[in-house]
């Protein structure tokens, strides 16, 4: 059925560059791969200027052998005492952290440890705006959850409070990040109606 | 000359916790270690939230021996896309590059490079605040210069501009970080008298 000037010909050009069904077309890339376009874009495009922070990393041992560059023969990884995106949107100090779950009805707050939320509490305390973007993978949704939403079910875990975030409450209370070719987790968009 | 309970033994004690001689106590510490240090008193005291990026690496071999972390085995070190320091003062979103240097007339622009400057630059299109703080080392002073007036400096050289700053100018043009013993490079002083 492959006809020359035929439907299934012109199909087969748009499939050259992955523009066919762009609501799956982040099958298989990683949320923290789509931030790194999306991020890599909103630089090109002098949207934003968020970069992710390099995982830190103990260095114990380094060769450097003759004519070439320094090989680190033994390192280890150190816990972050940060989130791992921050930068600078429209004159907002932003700072946040991407976590997806494979859960399709909660988001586990074990994802999340207690010196990232200490840090996003400081950044919040001193005029930053932080937040966490939520993908429920299976749902291929992803969600912006304002820093102060996260912290009170953090903080009601103390006094017996849930040890999740339930989806409907993400659904409700979070914004949906749209998906776009080029800023494939398009956070900007969210920040742009909440804040501007 | 070492009495019991003499002046000597009481010098001791102070050298313990090496409280003694704090106009020269940053002698032997890196500007770096001295900004590493103001940032965690900042953080603490709930001044600024800044943090030291961590050096990107790029992990080539990761081992996982039994029952122990696991250990880096090669890597290697990348270029650093952006600066080394950035964070939230009082709302503004800081970004910041350290650099010391042993002349005691100019600050060498071979000591920034291309990608410092865009990031720089970038930073301060969206309404961040950037500067670069220079330690004279011979001189012991360090001082805090405004990313535009780097920039100015940058920009030239091409034109046939020189290829450093001299120290007369940033002097003049730019401002003195105090000293103090919590705050070795007490850059938020400073950011208090220019923007509050």
């Amino acid at each position: 059925m492959n006809y020359p000037n035929g439907k299934r010909a012109a199909r087969g050009q748009v499939h050259a560059k992955k523009k066919a069904s762009p609501n799956f077309s982040n099958r298989g890339m990683s949320l923290e791969e789509d931030i790194n376009v999306t991020n890599e874009y909103y630089l090109t495009a002098d949207i934003a200027v968020v970069h992710k922070k390099p995982t830190p990393v103990q260095i114990v041992n380094v060769d450097y052998p003759r004519r070439s560059a320094a090989v680190i023969k033994e390192a280890y990884f150190k816990q972050a005492s940060t989130t791992d995106f921050n930068g600078v949107f429209r004159g907002l100090a932003i700072d946040f952290e991407a976590k997806e779950t494979t859960s399709k009805t909660s988001f586990p707050l074990s994802n999340v440890h207690q010196h990232q939320i200490d840090h996003m509490k400081a950044i919040h305390r001193h005029g930053g705006v932080c937040f966490i973007i939520i993908k429920f993978s299976p749902l291929e949704e992803v969600y912006y959850l304002p820093g102060l939403k996260l912290f009170s079910f953090w903080d009601a875990q103390d006094q017996g409070g849930r040890k999740s975030i339930p989806y409907a409450y993400v659904r409700e209370e979070g914004h949906l990040i749209p998906f776009h070719y080029q800023a494939r987790v398009d956070y900007a968009s969210v920040l742009d109606k909440l804040y501007f």
